[in-house]
């Protein structure tokens, strides 16, 4: 199934304009189509079961609610090199939801496991041994991972091993939002101690990060956030996290400390439509505005001035694809150090999120959707 | 006067929320205050008069055949070190039409001498001689010169000079759109014979440029334009220039050779709006989109997954603002070495074009004014 959820996502990646084939290598691709073999679905009934694999699963493209699945699945005995483990956390992230809806870039031929991010811990070693033991946490080391359940085998290099001492929320949800705030961060603007950055969303999983990356490295942030009746509360929050300046977004035309500011280098678009627009105005002569959402379900709109005239440059930030190419995977690795040892000492903490057993997918499908363009806490499934 | 417009040329970019600052030298700032002082208007009337000037004018904002206006200036005799020129040509752009009513990025204080672009012989040049000579054939260093009169006096270094042998409409249009097309083509992505750029408005001066310097260096054009009862002939006439492919905008979603072409790299926009969405539906993962004009009076809309899922970039283009960085003045010679030693083989050739004498400038002003937003030949205006 990984198999062929795999070539299904290569191909819609390609019907979406993308020509990703030097970005998957060759490996990954084996590596899929064995661990698709071995550990998935149609093993012999004669094999010995060691474990039951409690999974979710979509049959059919669709709303969440009516079309995510339960299933249990009876994993054979590990074969020489692989190891088992057990799924500790996994989030539910935007993109699930919209990959479930199929609206999203990445289209798995179905049905498939859902799920792209988790923490799990490594309960059962086969030698040869890799580089994993039994209690290590580790991450999966690709997107459509399938991560919804509470077991699986698979080889070690299927995995990246995470420092111990880990909070588990952290954890679960390390490999997705803090990873995208820190590459926006570090790839498109040299930003130095004392500069500024700009970005809408700043309440969500990635802009909470940033704010926190941002109060690390000494830069300062601007955070655009919507108007809500808990605005003193939310501003209060982000706050305490590092924000310089919290504004609404009609604040943002006005507010005097902003004015007083250098002009951000560095504007983070997780909103598109006018949003982004009202960004660009900010960003100084030379500027970049990353793009890595479109929440408002509209395109970026630049003024054709702005181009000219104030050279903004607009650019797209997708950590799938970041983690793809294989030039990346020794940054990746000091990426992810970079990250747990920030998350230990307390300068990253994970978003607001609720802990929910997997048995209560549907409320937790329900609480990961957005209500009036707003998400609550992440929603991040457990198993134990 | 000039450096009156020059401030108002800096205070008016600011407004724009552009930082010159920088970019224009405190050099040149005064070069200008003694051309000013030196040249233009306010001189003693006790001082000879050698030549008498015909300038083009204006003393308000408006459309440009109210607001241009005729006066004659007698300049008074050399000083030491500086040269009189007599203007050979001086084309009407886009941009100085843009600037008369007042939209553009650049407003001169008022009154002023109109237009940026033109091609003088040294006629006259007072001991200590500067670089220039006698017959030399000379472009102004900086824009808003004021081109559109018959004499000036100005020191060598306000001028570069040409290599003997150009063509005078040649010459009269080389600083715009010739250097435009040169630097879109070389600073935004690393071509190389064989690879293929797309752009619209594939029939404007720069368009042509393009074509032909795309033709010298290997690169496959995909050129677009609007559709036209003489479509037949334009396309003809841009395929004789060395277009690969020209299409128009109907035609590009469908044409077959495009299809079976690599996705261009490069993409050069000059008409925004829905054009420029269009040209990013064909651009290559990774590969940049251009902006340098804004015919359709539209913003660039850019789908967010473009950005996001297809790695798009999009930047800017503005000639003013790289002729004005110190940095570039070397590779500016360069450049215009490069494209006078083209034109002098015929490699390219200027846009078409017609010679008004400047006593005719209503009749060139209104010529040179979009209908039905196409523009026809470029009226350049000539003063002997």
């Amino acid at each position: 199934m990984f198999a062929k959820n795999f070539s299904s996502l290569k191909s819609s990646i390609t019907s979406f304009d993308l020509k990703f084939t030097s970005l998957f290598n060759q490996r990954q691709v084996d590596k899929l189509q064995k661990c698709h073999e071995q550990s998935c679905c149609n093993f012999s009934l004669s094999q010995r079961h060691l474990q039951t694999s409690e999974e979710l699963i979509m049959e059919e493209y669709g709303e969440p609610q009516l079309v995510v699945k339960k299933r249990s699945v009876e994993l054979p005995s590990l074969k020489p090199g692989e190891i088992l483990v057990r799924v500790l956390a996994s989030p539910i992230n935007p993109s699930d939801i919209n990959t479930i809806q199929g609206m999203y870039a990445v289209k798995p031929d179905l049905p498939c496991i859902l799920g792209n991010e988790a923490v799990a811990e490594v309960i059962q070693v086969e030698s040869p041994s890799g580089s994993l033991e039994v209690g290590n946490w580790v991450i999966p080391s690709y997107n459509a991972w399938g991560t919804w359940r509470s077991h699986a085998i698979a080889e070690s290099s299927d995995f990246i091993k995470l420092p111990s001492g880990m909070d588990r929320a952290a954890a679960a949800t390390l490999a997705v939002n803090p990873t995208t705030a820190y590459r926006m961060l570090r790839d498109f603007v040299d930003l130095k101690p004392g500069d500024t950055i700009i970005q809408n969303a700043a309440n969500s999983a990635v802009g909470r990060n940033v704010i926190q990356l941002c109060s690390h490295y000494g830069y300062k942030s601007i955070n655009v956030v919507r108007d809500r009746p808990t605005i003193a509360e939310l501003k209060k929050e982000l706050t305490d996290l590092g924000a310089d300046v919290v504004v609404t977004e009609r604040e943002l035309r006005t507010d005097r400390k902003i004015r007083q500011m250098d002009k951000p280098a560095l504007a983070l678009n997780c909103v598109s439509g006018k949003s982004a627009t009202e960004l660009l105005r900010h960003v100084q002569d030379g500027g970049v505005l990353v793009t890595y959402g479109g929440m408002a379900r509209q395109p970026v709109t630049v003024p054709v001035g702005s181009l000219i005239f104030n050279d903004v440059r607009l650019r797209g930030y997708w950590q799938t694809r970041w983690n793809l190419n294989p030039d990346n995977q020794s940054a990746r690795q000091e990426m992810l150090n970079d990250l747990c040892e920030l998350f230990k000492q307390g300068k990253l903490t994970p978003p607001p999120y609720k802990f929910v057993h997997f048995s209560d997918y549907q409320t937790a499908l329900k609480d990961a959707m957005p209500a009036e363009g707003q998400v609550g806490a992440k929603q991040i499934l457990v198993f134990d």
